[in-house]
């Protein structure tokens, strides 16, 4: 119902004296519009982000992690992105160890987590870089490589020299500050660049001094903000910002700040850093070194207050996490500071990819809603994205299903836990339909094992999928088994908890659909009935099999927008539509699904296997748009009649 | 209100086989968007069109005009071409006199007032074009001329030859077939042609029969379609028909319909094309030579009856009219046959041109929305139209100013009637609000003259504006000189016949719009009340001066979406945007209308002219959006506010 007031509020309404524009645009041009500014910052670079919040007085927060060991870490830790992303970091980096083999396309290297973060995360990323015993063309390539992935910061660095008698090449990389001048000479402006900040002073400076001009000369090469060094005093880093200040350094310096989370990891750092923890430190630590959540609860306490005092300093806008990887402490400091986005505005009702590339993008077929990872390695050799509009000629090539990837076709979930899930013997269709309806209720399986996944799912439910949870139960208990759905909605504001998104002051629109895989003699009843008076031209349809057998309504095969939002001076936005060729790709996807994840689990032959392998072959994919959008959805009367239909066979 | 339901119904759902694409467009072009296909023909070129219709049977009719002789009989022709489209004619053709310099740059041309029919007036149209005497060069150069303008269909004809002794000329072009021929040469596929046939054979023809041949000749040269001289009997039509298709025509021929509209236009008619008038209508003419409307009825009679034998025949589905330039007796003849359309849909809420390279056009600034031939005009030098989405980079150089054109800075009425209608002396401002009060109104000024127009307004009032008469009566009396607004829509079915455009089963929405001029201290006052929280985010403005200066609170310079529509199977719909740049080239036009349009009727340094002079340089050019489309417009209270801020001056 759009009759509801409510405030509007569009944020950045601002003044001007000259509206005016010479037009001298190439017209050449005229068509190729730009996005709708929905979030002002989605085409700044990091320091301009950097920038308006230090003018702006908000505070910020960033998260470093480290590259996995195995494959399975780097599953782990692409959730934990998705999850840690959610708190709203200005950005993430990803340290680079030059012994792992930093800048290969192994799925662990940091380049690879790196472009995962900004690309699949949509986080803006800053990929460090070290330059120590490493050619020109060696750091050149890992440069080009990273642009080319959509990485657009660098945190230059030396890295530490291999053996004990390092000597400065001449013409060579011996300085953090040689890498910024390479990167600047190279690459222009192309990368915001960061460089380390040592609050105490670099251990292998001359001195205190000496380290300030070093820094001073990153900084004039070309950097655009410094991160600093762990320290255990807010004092510390206070004074080195103002010595840095004294010395002419103007650019942004973040604090980096790290919790203790344990006496070991401590330990380990504190060795590797050359740096002494306070005598008041230690003698908390030591008495309970062996117990570590007592180290990790006096760790919170002690990082709370220290960022405390630097935010209370004025000084201080954005504060640095050294997180190792860990959720748990970093979390909650940033939530006691208060600096963590409890509920995160989404800009569009899908996470926007961070690629520069991409972020004109703002159109997306609804099928991949809750594979978007899987979307956007598929589409990751397009050019230009759609945007504004889908089009027809908005579908190119979608990348191949052949193409592994560790999210593509791979569960989060181990296989034990799979078949526990979905079955560890399957006795008939009527099996798998249980699986979808107790993933849909929540309800325990048979063997007393909750489904929190399918492979088409690898989450549990949207909140607005619970909208349709009664329905959707009594559907798929019959054999519809439900992969995406969404309510219609007749403009509720942007700013509603479960369905808005954009800027607050607009209003969202749905369209009703329901996406579902079903037999042919239930797909034989459903035609019957959508092709009736009542739905033929309320319902478009779009039905196919493995094999591509098509059977369709829409009108030259044009895409039919399901998601939509207007907002105050902005033009409208549709960022969801059922597109009827992308839909033909993502069938392929569909269906191999089913035997990837589900089939394989069993063995060549069985029953189970052979039971999934028909399904495979002989069901249809069903897509159905209701479009009288104001009305009450009406695919679930469809469903009705169509159960109706095949309970009354004499009928038909 | 969304709420009321309303049966869908999308019209042209097809059912196909295979839905699936290769995808292979060329990724580079995958952000640039096809238009959704509102109107199914928009793409469509003329032969297509008339294939269409042959194949469904639905029936249809075209209109011939010659080239007016001045600049005034062409505004005429320019209203009639909009008049006459109005009743959906499948295309107008404009005929070709080598007399009158008919490829010329001229107002009266009649390449320029085919490029006025379609480029402005939105009509498909055939150039008639002849050959004889003409050098291949200029009949190359026409025809290129022709392809810039955006026209697409030629009639290809012979010419009278100058002079009594004509003789062939080697290698000229002696027939029409030759025409035919160097087109398809030259142009390929371009260009649809036509060419003409006679049912009694062409009077030079050697016979009938070897008249037939030179048809075949012409259609095997590459001609699309047939259109027919006059005949008086449908027999001669039908059984030229047969004859055709007996030596194998096979293209559509359509039958020349010559209502009979005076006796001295039949005199001569029959004399130039050397037909025989039968006895039978002679003998009812002949006593009635003298009464003009008698004549005209009778010919009415005449061309209803022969028309209906001849859509009744089942071989005919389009007719030709040569409508000597007059609208009643083509207009009573199409409305008895029931092929007038009454009620024509609009695809938008602003007619589409049918230039080729504009037909992709969906998006324009709701500015020009009363004088969308100017809007045409200043961008027909943009080699892309927005598509979907406006953009900032969508605005271009629009056309300067001082670029003369028929319907540009020129009103339609003469001198004397405007001075009726907006005072032959002005006293003051006020004579000036009364002036815009009695044009809303509908009531008489003081001399007692209606006021049908006004320099931003040549028509009288939309039947939109109306929904809005009494507000607007209230405060143009105060001073807020209105010039263009909309009501906010919430969801109206798209076959509302005041709101509605689209295909049906559609919803259409607006927000609240209100565009004027006022002085600076209503101005003062308005932003006042503009920028109180009630209103701050919730309507956005553009207020400027005629020197550029400039004030907005639109976020970034985006452009906002004021008109949009959701249909069936379809992306978003969004066909006017207020747009912050093209707002300040609208003004330029909307200032210079003060001066050209109304100062210019008076003496220079007459007080009337001063009083215009004065308003041109002092007020303001004001546009206003409601973008709270669900609730009640709240652009009147803004108003109110501001009178009442004005009453009471102390409390500012």
């Amino acid at each position: 119902m759009v009759n509801e007031p409510h405030s509007a509020s569009n944020g950045s309404a601002s003044s001007r004296s000259d509206g005016s524009s010479s037009g001298s645009e190439g017209s050449k041009d005229s068509s190729r519009c730009s996005t709708p500014v929905l979030d002002a910052e989605r085409h700044e670079r990091l320091r301009e982000k950097m920038r308006r919040r230090y003018d702006s007085g908000d505070k910020w927060f960033s998260l470093e992690f480290f590259p996995p060991r195995t494959a399975n870490g780097a599953v782990n830790l692409i959730s934990r992105f998705d999850r840690m992303g959610m708190g709203g970091p200005l950005f993430i980096d990803v340290t680079w160890h030059p012994a792992g083999d930093p800048g290969s396309d192994k799925e662990t290297s940091s380049m690879i987590i790196a472009n995962t973060a900004v690309n699949y995360c949509g986080l803006e990323t800053v990929l460090h870089m070290t330059c120590c015993n490493q050619t020109k063309e060696e750091i050149t390539g890992h440069l080009q490589k990273a642009k080319h992935l959509g990485l657009k910061n660098i945190m230059a660095l030396r890295g530490d020299p291999i053996g004990e008698e390092w000597e400065e090449e001449v013409e060579g990389f011996n300085y953090a500050v040689d890498l910024v001048k390479h990167i600047r000479c190279e690459f222009d402006d192309y990368f915001d660049i960061c460089v380390a900040g040592y609050p105490k002073g670099h251990p292998e400076a001359e001195s205190y001094e000496a380290d300030l001009r070093h820094l001073k000369e990153k900084v004039s090469a070309g950097a655009d903000f410094i991160i600093t060094q762990l320290f255990f005093r807010s004092e510390t880093f206070l004074a080195f910002m103002k010595d840095c200040q004294a010395i002419g350094i103007t650019c942004p310096i973040v604090p980096g700040i790290f919790p203790i989370q344990g006496y070991h990891s401590l330990r380990q750092l504190v060795k590797l850093s050359k740096l002494e923890v306070p005598q008041e430190i230690k003698e908390v630590i030591e008495p309970i070194k062996d117990n570590d959540a007592a180290i990790r609860n006096y760790g919170v306490e002690l990082a709370v207050s220290m960022c405390r005092e630097l935010l209370d300093s004025g000084m201080v806008s954005g504060l640095h996490f050294y997180t190792l990887n860990r959720e748990v402490a970093t979390t909650e400091i940033l939530k006691r500071l208060g600096i963590w986005k409890e509920d995160p505005r989404r800009p569009l009702p899908w996470a926007v990819s961070a690629h520069p590339k991409r972020r004109v993008e703002d159109v997306r077929p609804i099928f991949w809603a809750s594979r978007p990872k899987s979307y956007i390695h598929r589409t990751q050799e397009w050019d230009d994205f759609p945007n504004g509009r889908w089009g027809n000629s908005s579908s190119p090539a979608f990348g191949e299903l052949k193409d592994y990837y560790l999210f593509y076709l791979k569960s989060k979930s181990p296989r034990e836990e799979l078949l526990k899930m979905w079955g560890e013997e399957l006795m008939s269709e009527e099996s798998v339909f249980e699986v979808f309806t107790c993933y849909i209720s929540g309800e325990p399986n048979r063997e007393g094992h909750k489904v929190t996944c399918l492979p088409w799912n690898d989450d549990p439910l949207a909140a607005e999928t619970n909208l349709l949870k009664e329905q959707l139960e009594k559907v798929n208990r019959r054999g519809i088994l439900t992969i995406n759905s969404q309510p219609n909605i007749n403009g509720k504001p942007s700013t509603d908890p479960i369905v808005g998104w954009g800027p607050s002051g607009g209003y969202v629109f749905q369209k009703a659909y329901l996406e579902f895989f079903t037999s042919s003699e239930n797909v034989t009843a459903l035609l019957k009935v959508l092709k009736t008076k009542k739905y033929e031209l309320r319902v478009n349809y779009h039905i196919v099999n493995v094999r591509g057998e098509n059977i369709t309504n829409a009108p030259d095969l044009q895409p039919n927008a399901v998601t939509w939002g207007i907002f105050p001076g902005r033009e409208i936005i549709q960022p969801t539509v059922v597109d009827p060729v992308s839909f033909m790709y993502w069938k392929d996807e569909a269906f191999a699904l089913w035997i990837e994840q589900w089939a394989k689990l069993y063995e060549e032959e069985s029953p189970s296997r052979m039971i999934i392998q028909y399904i495979h072959d002989n069901y249809y994919l069903v897509n159905l748009v209701d479009n009288e959008f104001p009305l009450e959805n009406c695919l679930w009367q469809v469903m009705e009649d169509t159960f109706e239909l095949l309970n009354c066979p004499t009928e038909q």
